[in-house]
C-alpha cells in the first residue's frame, strides 16, 4: 500500500485525490492541511482517507503540494528534507522558476519534480474538488532533466492515466508564456470587475443589465486573493510586462476612438477575431 | 395574418423570428437582408416565410430593425416614412441615444420603440440563431413615453410571451450603463487577444497553456467587427470614459506590483470578489 500524502486539500489538491483514488491502486491517501475545516471536510467527503501532519511525511511515497505558491516556496525546502531518499514530491503551482531556484541546490533535488497542471475553477476549498477536473487538460512538467528519471516517469505515469497531456518547458519559460495566458487574464478580469463596481454604485443596474459577455469576462475576479497575490508575486516581472503591453493596446484604442479612426477600431477588432482559430483548440 | 417584416436576418434578428414563430401567434415573417446568401439560409431554416424588400413595409404589421446600429441610425427615419400610420417598428440595437435622436421630430415618432434585448452570443449570421436566446434575458426599453400606448403595449406583449423581462430606462442612461457592463467587457476581451496574440507568435504556446480561464476572458474576442465599431463610434463619449476608469485601474495595479504592495493587491482583488453577489443574479 503506497503512502500519498496531500498537502493543501482545497480545490486542487482535492481533485487529484479524488483523481487518484479513481485510478483504483492500491494507495492511502492522507491529507494535510493548516484550515483544520477544509480538512475536516476532505476527510468526511471521502477525497482523503486521513488526517496527517507534517512531521508525517518521512513515510511517505508521494507527497503532493497543493497549496499557494508562496507556502510552497516556504515549506518545499523542509518537506524535502524530511522525506525519505525514495520519495517523490511535486507541486501543482501556477508559477516555476522562484519555486525551483529555491531547491536549486538542495541535496535532493532529484525527487522533486516541478509541476503545474492548466486545470483549475474561480471556485477553491474542497467543496469546490470534482474528479475529472484534470482530464485533457495540459500538464506543464519544467526542468524535467533535474528529477530522477524513475521518479519522473512514476509522476508522468499518474497524469497520463489521470488524462492529462505533458508539456515539457523550462521554469523561466513556463512563467513567462504563463503570464500572457494566464496570469493578464486574471487581472483583466478582477479590474474590469472594480471598474464595473465603482461606477454602479447602484447595483441593480449591473444586475439588471449585465449579459453573460459581462459574466464571462469577469468569472476570474471571483478567484481566491490568497491565492493569486503570491502568484502575481513570483511572476512579477513577467506581469508587469504583459500588463505594460495590455496597457498600450487599450491606449491605443482609445486614441484610434478619440480620433474617430473606427475603420482603424474595427481593423483592431479584426486581426484579434483570429483568436478563434487558436481557442477552437483548448476546449 | 399580421405581417412582420424583420430587417437583418442574423443571430437577433433571426432568433426573434423564431421565437415568434414559437408563440403560434398568426403571424407571416418577412425578412429583409442586403445579404442575399444569410437570406436565403433563413428562409431554408424555416426562420423567415418570405423573402422580401424596403419596399414591401407599407404592408408591415410590425417591423424589427436587427441591424448593426450605424446602419438603423441611417434606415429608421425611412423606415418610419415608408409604413402606414397602424405599424409597430423597433429595433434591437446595443446603443440608443443616437438613434432616438435621429427620429426626435419624425411625425412617426410615436410609432418607434427604442429597444435592446440584453441577449447575443460571440456569434452571428443567421446560423447563430436560435430559440430561447432571448428567454429569461432582460430586454431595455427606453424613452418609452415616447411611443403610442397601443403600440408599445403590443411589443410589450410579445417580450414577455418570449420570457423577457422588462427594464424602462432613458436612453441617455441606458448608453452611460451599458458602456461599462457590456462595451467595456468587448473592448477588454479584443485587447487581451490582441496582447497575447501579438507576444505569442508560436501559437503552439498558447494552445497548450491556456486553460478555461483564457478562454472565457477573451470569449467576445470573437465578435463581430461590422456589429461593434458602429456601436463604440455611436457611444464614444461614455466608452472612452469607461476605459480611462479601466486603465487607470490596471495602472493602479500595475503601481502596486511595481512598488511590491501585495497586500494591496490582495485587498484590490478581495474588494472586487464582491463580484459573485451580483453575478449570482445574472446566469
Amino acid at each position: 500500500m503506497k503512502k500519498v500524502y496531500i498537502i493543501g486539500t482545497g480545490l486542487i489538491g482535492g481533485s487529484f485525490a479524488l483523481a487518484l483514488n479513481a485510478l483504483k491502486l492500491e494507495v492511502l491517501i492522507y491529507g494535510i492541511d493548516h484550515n483544520e475545516a477544509h480538512l475536516e471536510t476532505a476527510l468526511e467527503m471521502g477525497i482523503i482517507h486521513q488526517k496527517a501532519t507534517l512531521s508525517d511525511i518521512q513515510n511517505a511515497d508521494l507527497v503532493v503540494l497543493a497549496i499557494p505558491v508562496n507556502t510552497t516556496l516556504k515549506l518545499l525546502p523542509d518537506v524535502l528534507n524530511k522525506v525519505s531518499l525514495h520519495t517523490l514530491v511535486f507541486d501543482m503551482g501556477s508559477t516555476k522558476s522562484a519555486i525551483c531556484k529555491a531547491v536549486e541546490n538542495h541535496p535532493k533535488r532529484a525527487q522533486f519534480l516541478a509541476n503545474h497542471p492548466i486545470a483549475g475553477t474561480e471556485f477553491s476549498g474542497p467543496k469546490a474538488a470534482h474528479l475529472g477536473l484534470f482530464k485533457n487538460k495540459t500538464n506543464i512538467i519544467c526542468d524535467v532533466e533535474k528529477t530522477d528519471k524513475n521518479l519522473s516517469q512514476m509522476a508522468i505515469n499518474i497524469f497520463e492515466a489521470m488524462g492529462m497531456n505533458i508539456r515539457y518547458m523550462d521554469a523561466e519559460a513556463h512563467d513567462k508564456h504563463i503570464a500572457y495566458v494566464s496570469h493578464l487574464s486574471h487581472i483583466s478580469s478582477f479590474m474590469l470587475g472594480k471598474t464595473v463596481i465603482n461606477k454602479e454604485k447602484n447595483e441593480r443596474n449591473i444586475f439588471d443589465m449585465a449579459g453573460s459577455g459581462f459574466e464571462s469576462t469577469v468569472r476570474l475576479a471571483k478567484s481566491s486573493p490568497d491565492m493569486w497575490a503570491p502568484i502575481f508575486e513570483q511572476n512579477k516581472t513577467n506581469v508587469i510586462e504583459t500588463l505594460d503591453e495590455y496597457i498600450q493596446n487599450l491606449k491605443h484604442f482609445k486614441s484610434l476612438m478619440e480620433s474617430n479612426d473606427f475603420e482603424g477600431i474595427r481593423n483592431e477588432m479584426k486581426n484579434t477575431n483570429h483568436i478563434k482559430t487558436i481557442l477552437k483548440g483548448i476546449s
